[in-house]
């Protein structure tokens, strides 16, 4: 039981934070302070008497972690950041203005924050992720807690993250659920009944706590409760009052995402400002050992033999994980078609499985990579749209993230439309930051993704089902932001920019028009992004502007628009006919899909031949 | 208790589905087999004994929905099919084989497929979606039943279903969980105990039975319970074994996406071919009453005044809803930003709160329009990357659906970058046969608000937070696949292409060039796909290749993307200055994001001066 004292310092502390949201929403006239009021009591006590956390040492693994799942609350994370005096309260006033480190939902631009939220249902997932980091890679006794909104309880992911902790037996995990009853627009579907939270992570395997969030020895007992638990993590869902502490939003609707319209008045009912400083406990040091690093020896494809890039990426990561104590590797149960299951059986300390739960296996690399580790998570590229907002989120978290699609495109034949990854380029191409690779050979992997792990940022590879040629040597080096050119000449007549299954369409097409006379360079483009603007602009210039692209990928936001964009703000940009998936395919063999498609040889022949004798403003200059 | 015959007669049905399974496998040398023998009783006894189907009208509203969100076990769906007498055995043996029907996954090239499934943890939430159009908008009393795998429980979207469907009181809801353990690597996180997946359904609300999915009056006590239950949706927990049949991959692992090794060997062991034929019994007729059309009334706004289009989509959404009884509106606990509320006041009656949910959200939609209603389905934009993976798959449905995404782009201010949408439209431009909207006034907005009504496909509209100036009349059209030249001459030095936010600072732009002689085109490109690329190319012909594009968006898949795809493969593609967010947003009011970000009319202004003076092949020709 804590002191009387310590129970005086807690209520203040709460009513400090409260203070302080109440401050820093009214000076930005915007922000989500009812939100963090509900929650005050139960930061109070575990910044006052739980949480251990070194400031001057953020990443070190010995730290606690604590994700505010409810970003909303951002407030709160600040004036635990005061309170805990690392930032002054000149700085708390700076919020949510311009050039300044206090974002509205927090961001790790300051360096207390681990990963961004404020897309609700994401901080638990990823709080598995860093509990699953501490437990399992690190095995040290630091704990991770996570504020989660009560809201948010309507996502999916957050049941991924409570079946997948207790699944991985994460007792360092405590989820605190802030019961404050309403969300944005009113009342969640549970309302203030706890029971009903309660049941569902009892249900989901957890240990789980009702208790009031604004008794300060029910949050202390709930505490002491989640830590001497072992063998489950811990929910305490705590029924709270959102705007507790100012009757003129308490429990109301309305006030969500809100300054308040008297804050003056609300500060002199909340007690008055107050400079408490809390000295936060420090952690126990911990040595957390990696394997060492070893010379990497990456496998090595005989030219001309057939693999599938799939099998490579597999091979690849298991030799890197060999080389590289850091690198870990996830998979949302396809790790038989995926070929993680190679790193599995050679690592499998540092292999996790994620099961069919896309969602929560980016947010566990996002967790693991706060831990400095280097994640690799793959699905079939079709199944990643299932966690683009994890990916999207991640970027704004600057996480470090390796994410492998496999089963690119129509060339998966026969499973049909739902299988085929046909908008991943698209959609990573759009993250912030990010490298889209698609490699055509099994060589061209192993070094794609060896290079992957040194990626700042989110790093995308895209692999084939099916075995195809090896084109290159053992020996060849491939870098992030190349291209190479598989065929040229002084004088070609159009070049042709291809990337994975596509490559050897564009050979093929390239042999057809050799027949006739017509020289085209081929481009193997594996990487989409960052993108070899120079190589593409030289064939623009030596084919006088005539550019054919071809992909299996839909026309939006692939490969042919990544070459566009390259070449649009230059002196002559060429006239570029982009062969892609325009039609839903079907199920099929690969060929005749490639062939319906209008991307394999015969249909970029054809547009070779068109674009070569089609008027063009480069021809006649 | 079903006859003696009754249950011979369904032991024998589920075999013929089994044998079915093999021989298609086997023909396509590919496939789920496994995957249909496990739950092959289970649809047996449905068919034979509960199901409501008019095979002839399968749209009908009278008619049971049954759908597979197992859908890799796509040989029992079409062994359905053959027993209900709808199609072949020939037609049976076409399975997976290219320009047929019977596609790898499920899909509605086939009349009686509702929605395209294999995409794994979809299935169940689009039958909420059709249990709540049957149970609240058409009001039969029509049933729905989606057989889950057990695998796909650990997507989250799975649990926004169950707790969706009993807060909706779904009671014509039936889950059936085909609980054979195995997923297609090995064991899922619960195995075989049932009474987990039951606790856990219960704990979410619903009525849950834990069966032997091979008894078959067991099963059927199950349906007959389902039936009985009112006030809450039943799951019937069925514990099944994973090739159940055939003795060489009974509950083995190794075999999910195998055909079998001996085909032969196991259509013997099944007890051979059969070719029973069951009349399924066909629903009582009803009597569907939709809400009169009226004349559409769009709300209209006055020239100058300062409107966000946000606001403008709920005024025209709910006046939509008049116009229009088949209209309905479901949105993500957000609907006083997007509001969406105000349509839920003038039309509660087809208003769906989806909670924060947003795969919930999409995936009603999608089962909403599977009979026949035009559902609205709206949250931030960046939010509905979380449902990236429900609106592809919606595209493989050919549903028609309507999506809007509120808080586009930096333009949001202070909220920060994770509430900013800032890579929709390169998410939904790659969307199958999609339409992405961006107006840029309230007038415009209301327009399009109304032909989206009328998309054969998904339609998304990205609309703004912050209020801005009408820019059009009430009375102006403005079409899908359209464009509004806001400037032009004969003579202009410059083309400026804008959308949304950024419409408004080229038009500031174009008056500062103005005034140093400098002729600019502006355009408003409203439709982002489809786009107009006639306005586009004669932009491009009359400022000799000089173009700027201005967008709150990533470059990569936005508009600077559309138009240089657009104009790709013309004479003589032009030089496009694309302007887009770069760099990662942080805090701030929107102009200066807007300026941070290099796209306010300063930014566009400079742009356009580069262009001028920078050297033009089009310039020289």
């Amino acid at each position: 039981m804590p002191h009387v004292t310590d129970l005086e310092r807690r209520r203040e502390l709460g009513q400090q934070f409260r203070v302080d949201s109440v401050r820093m929403s009214a000076a930005a006239k915007s922000g989500h302070p009812t939100s963090a009021m509900s929650a005050a009591d139960l930061m109070a006590v575990l910044l006052d008497g739980y949480l251990r956390y070194d400031y001057d040492t953020p990443k070190s693994p010995a730290n606690d972690r604590l994700i505010f799942s409810k970003g909303h609350a951002s407030t709160l994370v600040y004036a635990i950041f005061r309170a805990a005096g690392v930032i002054s309260d000149e700085e708390l006033m700076s919020y949510r203005k311009f050039g300044n480190p206090l974002e509205g939902h927090p961001t790790p631009v300051l360096p207390w924050v681990d990963v961004a939220t404020g897309s609700l249902g994401q901080g638990l997932p990823i709080g598995v992720g860093t509990a699953l980091a501490q437990k399992r890679l690190d095995r040290v006794p630091a704990r991770t807690w996570v504020l989660c909104g009560d809201s948010e309880m309507a996502e999916g992911s957050m049941w991924e993250a409570f079946e997948h902790a207790a699944h991985y037996e994460l007792d360092n995990l405590t989820a605190v659920v802030d019961v404050n009853r309403l969300g944005q627009r009113g009342e969640t579907m549970v309302g203030w009944d706890t029971d009903v939270h309660v049941e569902r992570a009892r249900a989901f395997g957890w240990h789980a706590i009702a208790i009031d969030g604004h008794d300060l020895e029910q949050i202390d007992r709930a505490y002491a409760e989640a830590i001497a638990t072992s063998g489950k993590p811990t929910a305490i869902v705590a029924r709270t009052v959102k705007g507790k502490g100012v009757a003129a939003v308490e429990n109301e609707n309305g006030w969500h995402g809100k300054p308040l319209e008297d804050p003056e008045a609300a500060i002199e009912e909340l007690g008055g400002e107050r400079s408490i400083r809390i000295e936060v406990r420090k952690p126990d040091p911990v040595e957390a050992s990696r394997p060492p690093a070893r010379a990497l020896e990456l496998p090595r494809y005989e030219l001309g033999s057939e693999v599938a890039t799939r099998k490579a990426y597999g091979e690849a990561l298991a030799a890197l994980g060999a080389a590289r104590g850091d690198v870990v590797a996830l998979d949302g149960e396809v790790s038989n078609s995926t070929f993680a299951e190679i790193f599995a059986k050679a690592h499998p300390e540092r292999y996790f499985e994620m099961f069919i739960a896309e969602q929560q296996m980016i947010a566990a690399a996002v967790g693991m990579q706060v831990l400095g580790w280097r994640p690799f998570a793959s699905t079939f590229a079709a199944f990643l749209s299932r966690a683009y907002d994890f990916v999207r989120m991640a970027a704004v978290s600057r996480a470090r993230i390796c994410v492998s699609g496999s089963h690119a495109g129509v060339s998966i034949g026969e499973d049909g439309p739902s299988q085929m990854g046909l908008e991943d380029i698209a959609a990573f191409r759009a993250i912030h930051g990010s490298v889209v690779l698609h490699p055509c050979d099994a060589n061209q992997t192993a070094k794609l993704v060896a290079a992957m792990a040194d990626v700042d940022g989110i790093a995308y590879i895209r692999t084939l089902r099916p075995a195809t040629e090896v084109l290159y040597g053992p020996d060849e080096e491939f870098e992030i932001g190349g291209s190479r050119v598989l065929r040229s000449s002084d004088e070609d007549d159009v070049a042709i920019v291809a990337a994975g299954i596509t490559v050897r369409e564009a050979l093929a097409a390239a042999d057809r028009l050799a027949d006739d006379g017509v020289t085209a360079r081929v481009i193997d483009l594996y990487s989409i992004k960052p993108i070899d603007v120079e190589t593409l602009a030289a064939a623009a210039e030596a084919t006088r502007g005539r550019i054919v692209t071809a992909e299996d990928h839909w026309p939006e936001g692939g490969l042919g628009d990544a070459v566009l964009a390259a070449l649009a703000d230059t002196e002559e940009p060429p006239r570029v006919a982009k062969l892609a998936v325009r039609d839903l395919p079907s199920s099929g063999t690969p060929a005749e899909l490639l062939g319906a498609a209008g991307i394999d040889a015969e249909h970029i022949v054809a547009a070779a031949r068109r674009l070569i004798t089609a008027p063009s403003a480069h021809v006649s200059s």
